[in-house]
């Protein structure tokens, strides 16, 4: 499947609706344990998500639309969360979540991308040059990588109590 | 975490919101596309969720609380989604996955499970002695690695896509 602009839209626009879907009304057990140490939580995890809104996507798509300086992208804090969660209950993490990610499909979506400004490159801080239509998949894959952690983290919780079963499921391992 | 019946029906009442709104509406590749020969699509799952309700938890759950002859459960078909599902669209699976579970934990419900009964045990084709809790903690993971395999599914699409962010996606390995 090639990248496509509108299809990668349909994901990116659903993911705060599918983790409230998951998460909203749990018990406490399975949105702040995590699989051990320096481990995520689900919770661990939408302060990621909500960190990746505010300084990942659009800012290193604006750096790469903008083909200035090298177009040198910030490196991302992945602990951020730790501080900026605090004092925040789930909900008020997936409103956050849920108004950033709008916002920010509305800019992307404002900015008419052409098929040449999706071969437009930037420089990541390790991985080098990366094309603005790969920023674009990996934002993406990024949402899906994250959706598929929070059932495996939640899944760990029963990992002695399935009994016998733990062999064929997956996901424990 | 131990097995706890109330916070098993917070996960297994979410499944088919949670599948609704991961895939409800999305272009045909992300639904119907897998991982290669011999794996299942977001689609597939669908189907296969279904049988489960009709052929696999409330029958054996039955099987265990009568403790009769053996207390031995059927095989479980594990391709039989390919049949059954068609001719039918991602939403008529939808529906029909989200009305059996519904009708499915409103049977559960209605045993009033008891603690001792959490014990009682059946006889699994392969994996022998199993009991009550272990079959229902079995459901919430069951569930819960689906909805992981459709969101890994999905992410593989754009395997190609993501260029050199490939090797920080563990999702795509």
């Amino acid at each position: 499947m090639e990248f496509d602009l509108k299809k990668s839209l349909e994901i990116l626009d659903k993911t705060p609706t599918v983790l409230e879907a998951m998460l909203q009304g749990l018990s406490d057990e399975w949105i702040f344990n995590n699989e051990g140490d320096e481990t995520w939580s689900p919770y661990d995890v939408i302060g990621h998500l909500i960190h990746g809104e505010k300084t990942d996507w659009i800012p290193r798509l604006e750096i790469i639309l903008a083909q200035q300086g090298g177009s040198k992208f910030d490196p991302f804090d992945r602990f951020a969360q730790f501080k900026n969660s605090e004092g925040k209950t789930l909900h008020q993490l997936l409103e956050e979540f849920k108004i950033l990610r709008k916002h920010n499909l509305e800019i992307v979506r404002n900015k008419k991308l052409t098929n040449l400004q999706y071969t437009l490159k930037g420089m990541h801080p390790s991985l080098e040059e990366v094309t603005l239509a790969q920023l674009l998949a990996t934002w993406v894959v990024h949402d899906l990588n994250h959706i598929a952690q929070v059932a495996r983290v939640m899944a760990k919780q029963y990992k002695h109590e399935v009994g016998p079963w733990f062999e064929y499921l997956g996901i424990l391992k």
